[in-house]
C-alpha cells in the first residue's frame, strides 16, 4: 500500500522505547496519591535553592511566596543560612520525610543522584528543569540512561526534564515564575512549550476567562506523559476541562484509552503542533518528539472524545467554554439572536463551517418571538431583534427565555452589540445592561441551557461582560470563535450519546495471529483473515493450469484468475491478472499469465494462482488497516480502485470500532453520496458494509505483527461485499 | 450538467436589474468628480437637520462637530433657527450651489423628491438612511421605481438607501455618528452591514490600526455598488487598502472588471457573507441582495487579484498589514524567527496550512546567525533565538539583518514573547525593547524587507509595539493571523508579477454566435464550438444505419456510434451509446441505439447519429462552462467520468483565461496528480490540456445565450486532448 498519509507515517517510524509505555513498573511509587502529591503539593522543597536573585533558585522561592502558596517550603543548599526568610536545609537527607515534590534546578550531570536520595526520604515527584537528555543526546546517551536508571531506582515520579515547570493556581504553587500567577479556575493545560504556557495564560487574560487549575510543561516526557497526566486531572474536582498543546503523543495508544475513560467526564481539547510536514521539523528541533501522521490522528483522537483545534488562538477560549457551559441536547439545534444582520449571517456562515446544527422553530415559538419583538420582526432562525434592544437590552433576555422552552434548541448564540448599548448608543444603558447581563445569568441557571457570546465591543470587557463571565457564560471577540466554542459543546455532546452502544459492542477477544514478515500471497493473507473471523467470499488456489481450469468449474460464472505470489506487489501492472475467464478458457489464462511472469524482474521462484469468482457490478471501495507508529492499529475506509491516492477519499479509525462507528465512517467519504444508487451503480447495503468494516477491525487487533493490509478494491452492492484484492504485509 | 454548485447557482437565478448596470447613463453627474466630492466632501447639507438631541438629524451634526470637520455644514429644516449654533436652511432651495454631498434623514417617501430638488442645485451625492425600498417592496415596489426615476431625472449620486452612512475619517466626516470618529489612516472599508462597521473599528482599536481613509455602508447599492466605489478608492492617495464585506455584489462581472483594475495598485481584502446555504438565507433577510455560488465566486474573485479572508476576525487586521507592509519579492520564501520552539512549530504549521512559502536559507546565512546566536543555536528555518533575546532584545533586529541580505527570504515573521520581555522577565529591559523596536523600523525602512510580528503580549499594548506599529509594522496577537497575513502579501504579490503575460495573450474577438435554448443535439454543440475555433477533434453525423457505416469505414479504428438528439441529456443511461464499434458492425450498432429508443419516454421525434473514432487510453477529465447569474462566463476543469459530482475535483476562472492560468487550474485538482503518467494512465500533455481550456474559455466569450456546457470525458494523453462527449444547453 502506497498511500500518501501512510507513507508519510511509516517513515516517521518511532525509535521504541521513549515514555512510559516501557518503564519497568517495580520500585514506583504507584500507590494512588502520588500523581496527585506531585501535582497538588502539600510541601515542596527546593534542590538548588539560591540567595542570589538573578538565580532560578531563588526566583521559584520568590514565585511561590507571592504567589501566596501556604504550605511549607523547603531550600535546600550545602551552603545553609536563610532564603527569603526560609531556613535553608543543607542536604535532601536534612529534609523532613515524605515531602509532596521536590523542583530540581541542578543541572543535568546532578540529576539522577538527586532522584535516588529523594525516593529514600519517600519523595512523591519533583519537576526536572534541567536539560540536556535525550533532546540533545539522543535515547541511547549516558546522561538518559542514568536518568532511567535513578527514575527506577527512586520511585519518584518527575514532570520533565527539560520543561518550563508546573503550576498548581488552586494552591497557588509556581514553580515556573511567571511575572503574576494566573486567577485559579476550571482548566487545566498540558504543553511541551514554555512559550505556549505564556500564550495561555495571556489569551486567559484577553478574554477575562475562568482561570487555572494546573498548568504543566511536561518537557521530554521521560516518566509522566499525557495518557497519565490527563486520567489524574480527570479526577481533580478542581480541573472542568483540559487543554492539550502537543507536538507529539510518545505513547498515542496509552493516549487514547486514557482519553476515551476521561473524556467520559471531563472535557479534552487539544491543539496539535508539527501538523504539517515542515512543523514536523521544527518540533523535532524543538523537543525531539514525533507528531503522527496528521489524517490519522485527528480521526483517532476525535474518536476517543478530543475535540481538536485548529488554532493555537482558540486553545484558550474553547477550553473555557468546555470548561464553564451545560452541553447542549442532543438532536437539538443552534439558534442565533443578534442585534444586526451582517452579524447573524456571519455567526451562521461560521457555524454551517463548522459543521454545527442549526435548529427549526417552532411556530409557536415563532408567534411569541414576534409578541416580544413586533410583527416586522425576522423571526426565522437567526432571530434579529434588530433595533428592538437598542434602548432596552433585556430584549435579549426575554427573546431567550422563548427559545428556552422550544424543544427543537439546544443552544443560543447571541451575537452582534450585545452589552455594549451603553457605548455605542447611550451611556445611561449601563444599568439597564448590568441587570440585562444578571437576569441572563439567572435565566441559565434555571433552564441548564447553553449559551454562547459574541459581541465586537468584547475586547472593551464592560462589566455587564464580566456578570456573564461569573455566571459561567463565555462572551468572544470574535464571531468565528462563538461559533466553533458552539460547535466543540454540540462534538462533545454528541460523543458522550454514543458511548454506551460501542462499549456494548465491542467485546475484546483474546487468541492473536502472527503475520509473517514482508508480503503475504494472497491466499495466505485470505486463508489468515478468515481465521480470525473476515469473510473474504469465495476463492480457490491453484497450483498449476489444470487446477486453474478446475476451480473455474466450480463456479457458476465467469472468474478471475490471478497470480499467488508473495514477490509481486502490483499483480496487474506486471501481467499477473486475467479478468472474465470462462470455463474452457482456464488453462490458456494460467499459461498467460506463465509467459508474463518469464519475464518478472527478479526472476519469481515459485508462484500459484488465485481463482475468484467475477463480481458483476457494484462500487469499488477501499477497506484496509495499517499499524500506525503512534496509535496503534488503524482501519481505513474509502474510495477504492486504481485512483485511491488521487481521490485521497479515505477516512481512519483506531481500532476497534462498532458497527455505528463505521456507519459514521462511510458518511464521512465522498463515495457515501453513491451509496444510495447513482447513474449505473447499484444501492449498497451500508449495514453490511460497516459490519464487514467492524469485523476487519476487530481481526486487526489479533494481529501480531501486521504493518499494512489492503482490501482494494472491495466491491460493494445490493447483496453485500465482495473482497477482489486482499494485501497483507508483515513487518 | 447537474453538479452541485452549479445547481446552486442556477437556483438563486438572479432578478435582473438591481444596480448599477442597467441604470441610464443619461442625466447623471458623470464628470469626474463626483463620486470624489461624495467621498471627500468640502460641504455638507443635511436634510431632516432637528433641534432634538435625542433624532438622528441631530446626532449627524453633533457627530461631525465632535469629530472635527472644517468645512461648511448647512442644516436643513423649513422650521428655521440655528442647530447647535449653525443657521438652519429653510429649504433646499436655500442652499448654497454645488454643496458636495447632502445626508438625507427623512422617510422613504420623501427621498425621490428631495434628490429631485438637490439635482436642481448640482449637489453631487447623497447619503440615504431610509429603508423600506426594494429590501422590503422588492425590486418592483412603488417606492423603488420613484426612487429610480428620481436618480435618473436628478443625476445626483446615492449611497444607500437602507445605509447606516459613510465616514471619511481623513476629513473627518461622520455620518454614522460613532461615539468616537476612529483615527484617519489608510484603510477604506465598504460594508453591506452596520454592524461590521461597528467590527472593524473595534477590531482596529484592539489592534492599534492604522486607521481609516472611507467607511461606507453600501445599503441597497441602488445607484453605486462596490465596482465602482473600489474604483473611486484606488484614486484616492489616502487609501492605500480596500475592505469590503460584502454579502452579494449585484454586479460580479462589473466588480471583477473593476477589481482587476484596482487591484493593479490598491490591495483590496475581501470577507464576504451568505457562503453557507443557511448564510445565505440570512443575508437574504437582511438587505435582499444575492451570494454568488461559493465554489465560483471564490475562485474568479482572487483571479482578478482580490484576497479572500475567511473570518471576520481577521478583515481588519490583514487589511491592515497590505496597507502598511511592502511586498515580498516573487520566488522568495519567509524565514521564522522565534524565541520559543512551539511557537514557531505553530507558525509554521500555519503557514503551511495559507500555503505560503518557506525560504531555504543560505549557508552564508547560516553561518553568520550562528555567529549571533551562538554555534548551538537552531539556524535552520524556523530560526530559534531561544534565550539569546532575553536579556538583549536587539538579537532579533541582528538575525533580521543577516536575513535581509539572503536573497531567498522574502519576508520574515518573528512570533513569541518579542516586545515583552520588560514584561515576562524584567521591567528594566522597556528600554532595551523601545530602541530594538526603533532600530528595527529603521532596518525595515533600509532594506524593504517585509516584517510580521506575533507576539503573545500584544493584548497589552507594549511601547515598543506601538513604535514597530507606527513605523509601519504590524505586530498581531494570533500566530495565526500573523501567518494569513504573510499569506496574503505572498499572494498579491504573486498576482501582480503575473499581470503582465495575461493581458498580452488574450486579445478580445468580437463577433458571437448565439446558443440555441435548451440542449442541443451533439453534432450542432460541436459545429458551434468548431466555429468559434474549439477542436473537438474528428466526428462524422450520420442520419441512418447505412450513413453510421460508411462514416466508420472513413476512420482507422473503432469507433463511438452514439444518439444525436436535443432530447435526451444522458445517452448512456438511455441506451444511446454503443463502443468499438468495428468495421462492418455499424449497422447493427445504429440498429441498437433505434430499438432502445423505441421505448423511450416521452417518445423521440427525430434523431440521428453521431461517429467518433475510440480514444484509446488517457485519463478522463472534465472542461466546461456556465453562465454565472453574478460573475457570467465562468470556466471549469477538473476530474472527468461519470463520478464527476461525487468527487467534486473541479476549480473555476471568469473567462477568458490564458494558457498560463489554464496550467494553474490544473495544478489545483487533485487528478493533476496523475497527469504526469501513474500506473497506467499514459502521461498528458498539460499545455495542449491548458490550451484547449484557454480557447475554450475564448469561445464562451462569444456565446450569446449560454447556460451550461460540458465535455465529459475529455481524454487527454501523450498526443493531445480528445473530446468525447459534449454537451451544450442555452438558456
Amino acid at each position: 500500500m502506497t498511500m500518501g498519509h501512510q507513507k508519510e507515517a511509516t517513515s516517521l517510524s518511532r525509535v521504541p522505547g521513549y515514555g512510559e509505555p516501557d518503564l519497568p513498573a517495580s520500585g514506583r511509587h504507584d500507590e494512588p496519591g502520588a500523581l496527585r502529591r506531585l501535582l497538588e503539593p502539600r510541601s515542596v522543597a527546593i534542590i538548588g535553592a539560591s540567595a542570589n536573585p538573578d538565580k532560578r533558585g531563588y526566583q521559584i522561592i520568590k514565585a511561590l511566596k507571592k504567589a501566596g502558596y501556604n504550605y511549607p517550603i523547603f531550600p535546600v543548599n550545602p551552603r545553609g543560612g536563610a532564603i527569603l526568610d526560609l531556613p535553608v536545609y543543607l542536604g535532601i537527607d536534612a529534609l523532613p520525610d515524605a515531602v509532596d515534590i521536590v523542583v530540581i534546578v541542578r543541572p543535568a550531570e546532578e540529576i539522577p543522584d538527586i532522584l535516588v536520595q529523594c525516593g529514600k526520604k519517600g519523595v512523591a515527584g519533583a519537576v526536572v528543569l534541567a536539560h540536556g537528555f535525550r533532546e540533545r543526546g539522543g535515547r541511547g546517551s549516558d546522561a538518559e540512561q542514568r536518568l532511567r536508571d535513578a527514575l527506577d531506582i527512586s520511585g519518584v515520579r518527575i514532570i520533565g526534564p527539560n520543561t518550563s515547570g508546573m503550576q498548581n493556581c488552586t494552591v497557588r504553587a509556581d514553580f515556573i515564575g511567571l511575572p503574576e500567577l494566573p486567577p485559579g479556575g476550571p482548566i487545566s493545560v498540558l504543553t511541551q512549550s514554555g512559550n505556549m504556557i505564556l500564550s495561555v495564560v495571556e489569551d486567559s487574560r484577553s478574554i477575562n476567562g475562568p482561570g487555572f487549575d494546573i498548568i504543566a510543561g511536561l518537557g521530554n516526557q521521560t516518566d509522566i506523559g499525557y495518557g497519565e497526566l490527563i486520567e489524574e486531572l480527570g479526577k481533580r474536582k478542581t480541573t472542568r476541562s483540559i487543554a492539550i498543546y502537543s507536538e507529539g503523543l510518545l505513547d498515542g495508544r496509552g493516549f487514547l484509552d486514557a482519553a476515551e475513560r476521561v473524556a467520559q467526564i471531563c472535557p479534552i481539547v487539544m491543539l496539535r503542533g508539527g501538523r504539517s510536514v515542515e512543523g514536523r521539523k521544527a518540533a523535532l528541533s524543538h523537543t525531539g518528539s514525533i507528531a503522527g501522521a496528521d489524517d490519522i490522528a485527528m480521526k483517532v483522537l476525535v474518536q476517543k472524545g478530543v475535540i481538536l483545534i485548529d488554532r493555537s488562538d482558540e486553545l484558550l477560549p474553547i477550553a473555557a467554554l468546555l470548561a464553564t457551559s451545560p452541553l447542549p441536547k442532543p438532536k437539538t439545534g443552534i439558534a442565533v439572536l443578534t442585534d444586526g444582520g451582517g452579524h447573524a449571517t456571519l455567526a451562521v456562515d461560521a457555524l454551517s463551517r463548522a459543521g454545527a446544527p442549526f435548529a427549526s422553530l417552532s411556530e409557536d415559538t415563532k408567534t411569541r418571538l414576534k409578541g416580544v419583538l413586533g410583527n416586522e420582526a425576522k423571526v426565522e432562525n437567526p432571530i434579529d431583534v434588530a433595533s428592538a434592544a437598542d434602548a432596552y437590552p433585556d430584549v435579549f433576555r426575554e427573546c431567550i427565555e422563548i427559545l428556552a422552552s422550544d424543544p427543537q434548541v439546544g443552544l443560543v448564540l447571541i451575537n452582534g452589540l450585545v452589552g455594549a448599548y451603553h457605548i455605542r448608543f447611550d451611556a445611561s444603558l449601563l444599568e439597564a445592561e448590568n441587570s440585562a447581563a444578571e437576569r441572563m445569568v439567572a435565566l441559565r441557571k434555571d433552564t441548564g441551557l447553553p449559551l454562547v457570546f459574541h459581541s465586537c465591543y468584547a475586547d472593551r470587557k464592560p462589566e455587564n461582560h464580566d456578570i456573564l463571565r461569573k455566571g459561567g457564560i463565555q462572551v468572544f471577540p470574535s464571531i468565528e470563535l462563538a461559533a466553533t466554542g458552539s460547535k466543540a459543546l454540540y462534538a462533545r455532546a454528541n460523543w458522550l450519546s454514543q458511548q454506551h452502544s460501542r462499549v456494548a459492542e465491542l467485546v475484546p477477544e483474546s487468541s492473536t495471529v502472527f503475520v509473517p514478515s514482508g508480503l503475504s500471497a494472497e491466499t495466505a493473507a485470505r486463508g489468515l483473515l478468515e481465521r480470525l473471523g473476515v469473510d473474504t467470499g469465495k476463492w480457490l488456489s491453484a497450483v498449476d493450469a489444470d487446477s486453474v481450469e478446475a476451480s473455474i468449474s466450480k463456479f457458476a460464472g465467469p472468474c478471475a484468475v490471478k497470480l499467488d505470489s508473495a514477490d509481486v506487489v502490483h499483480k496487474s501492472d506486471a501481467g499477473g491478472v486475467r479478468l472474465g475467464v470462462t470455463r474452457g478458457k482456464g488453462r490458456e489464462a494460467a499459461e498467460g499469465i506463465c509467459s508474463d511472469m518469464t519475464s518478472h524482474t527478479p526472476p519469481l521462484q515459485k508462484y500459484g494462482f488465485i481463482v475468484t469468482p467475477m463480481v458483476d457490478r457494484g462500487v469499488e471501495l477501499f477497506v484496509g488497516a495499517t499499524n500506525d507508529p503512534v496509535f496503534g492499529p488503524v482501519v481505513l475506509f474509502g474510495s477504492g480502485g486504481v485512483l485511491v491516492e488521487m481521490a485521497k477519499d479515505v477516512t481512519f479509525r483506531a481500532a476497534p470500532v462498532s458497527t455505528e462507528e463505521a456507519l459514521n465512517m462511510i458518511e464521512e467519504t465522498h463515495v457515501a453520496k453513491i451509496l444510495d444508487g447513482f447513474r449505473h451503480f447499484p444501492r449498497v447495503d451500508r449495514r453490511s458494509l460497516a459490519s464487514f468494516i467492524s469485523s476487519l477491525s476487530r481481526a486487526v487487533l489479533r494481529m501480531e505483527n501486521l504493518a499494512e493490509l489492503d482490501i482494494n478494491p472491495l466491491i460493494a452492492n445490493e447483496s453485500g461485499v465482495y473482497a477482489v484484492d486482499v494485501r497483507l504485509v508483515g513487518k
